[in-house]
């Protein structure tokens, strides 16, 4: 079973207070290039993989979804999710992402928000997400990305020039990385970003985008401490098709 | 037009005293992760941009291929690639990948290895490949990694515990990068690996492959040097198909 670290107080404390949980989408500064990964939605069914507080369930209902399933393995989020939230065609369900079963051939979209990093069998939750979706159907995820998981110690250094950088090693040794993140030992699943792309092929998807996510320009004017996110990606965006 | 690095003098004697020169395809460690990524030949017709010595052409040629075409933009290479070939069916052809011109549908395979970091304008060059592959056919190529590419100041440097750490930044900053390698100045063009990947799914590609090369276990065993190539990736594997 999935570390569920959302419900150690501590961390959901911690994220709680966090931009993306007290604002919601557009507190996530991917979040303009996520959306822009998103089909229309024109009433296909969606569902949301680590659903959190159900922003983007209630958001992809409001942009034409039908019918919205949002899962989780966080009994806090869930219910402040249900709080968040009155409408009758999202559905809350808490389950393991590991363990995950979904109806076949069900879901036009697959939406997940840095989920998928937390998963040891992703191969299997990659079969299970491609059975789910109609054909044509897509899955566009988001993850940490392999580069900022990686280290030993992922912490920001000066090079000679005193210039910010990132002190990559391990990244092709694949496995668990454990870091201290809002609590003490959060565990995450380091695999290339080339595994990652190889797992979506490998279960019959067809790749439609594959984008390390830099901040534009207006968004580093307006929150200058975005600028280090040019030296090394935090963000990969995948979109994928049935 | 690319800069012709291989034919200046220091570069090109060099160049010829590495592995990959003097023992041909086997010098690569990376070889039998690219061999394993090409589809039988069966007397297609094949061409290899930036062919060098021509030593995949005679490969090629020896596993099965019809016709060969092997191009460079280096004069001394192809010289030297002519003296050491003696086959009918393998033509040697000079020209810049950036402005590259290829009978339309008349390949099977289009293959390169380490020559596409040097192009400006990867997508016509991507364009011009698609175009020139049968329907079916398959573009196999590696390049340099971008991790390998990007930072400022490419060289190793050891982290609190002592473990080599590869000091990366620049990554989300795309363009031009110098660097000194067997000659003063020698100019790439760096891409982010999605970058990359986009511009093939934009040239009409399907990806089948996306590989950050690892030594094996074997490999490091019998040259211990390889070890330090599981910190950060140097090449990139790539197949795609039309």
């Amino acid at each position: 079973m999935t570390q569920n670290i959302y419900d150690r107080e501590e961390f959901f404390v911690g994220y709680s207070q966090m931009r993306r949980s007290l604002e919601g989408l557009d507190g996530a500064p991917e979040w303009s290039s996520f959306r822009a990964l998103l089909p229309p939605l024109h009433g296909g069914s969606v569902v949301d993989l680590g659903c959190g507080f159900g922003w983007f369930c209630r958001w992809a209902r409001e942009h034409g979804a039908g019918r919205v399933l949002g899962i989780d393995i966080s009994e806090k989020m869930l219910t402040r999710a249900e709080v968040m939230t009155s409408d009758a065609n999202i559905t809350y369900q808490r389950a393991d992402l590991e363990s995950l079963d979904l109806a076949q051939a069900s879901f036009d979209l697959v939406y997940s928000s840095l989920a998928f990093h937390y998963v040891v069998d992703l191969p299997r939750l990659f079969r299970t997400i491609h059975g789910a979706l109609v054909s044509g159907g897509r899955l566009v995820f988001s993850i940490e990305h392999p580069i900022y998981m990686a280290p030993t110690h992922p912490e920001w250094l000066l090079d000679r020039d005193g210039r910010k950088t990132w002190p990559l090693n391990q990244y092709l040794m694949e496995g668990p990385r454990t870091t201290d993140w809002l609590a003490k030992g959060v565990l995450k699943q380091h695999r290339m970003m080339g595994t990652t792309l190889n797992l979506l092929l490998q279960a019959g998807f067809t790749l439609s985008h594959v984008e390390e996510w830099r901040p534009t320009d207006e968004q580093i004017a307006s929150r200058p401490e975005l600028a280090e996110e040019l030296e090394r990606p935090m963000f990969l965006l995948v979109a994928a098709q049935r």
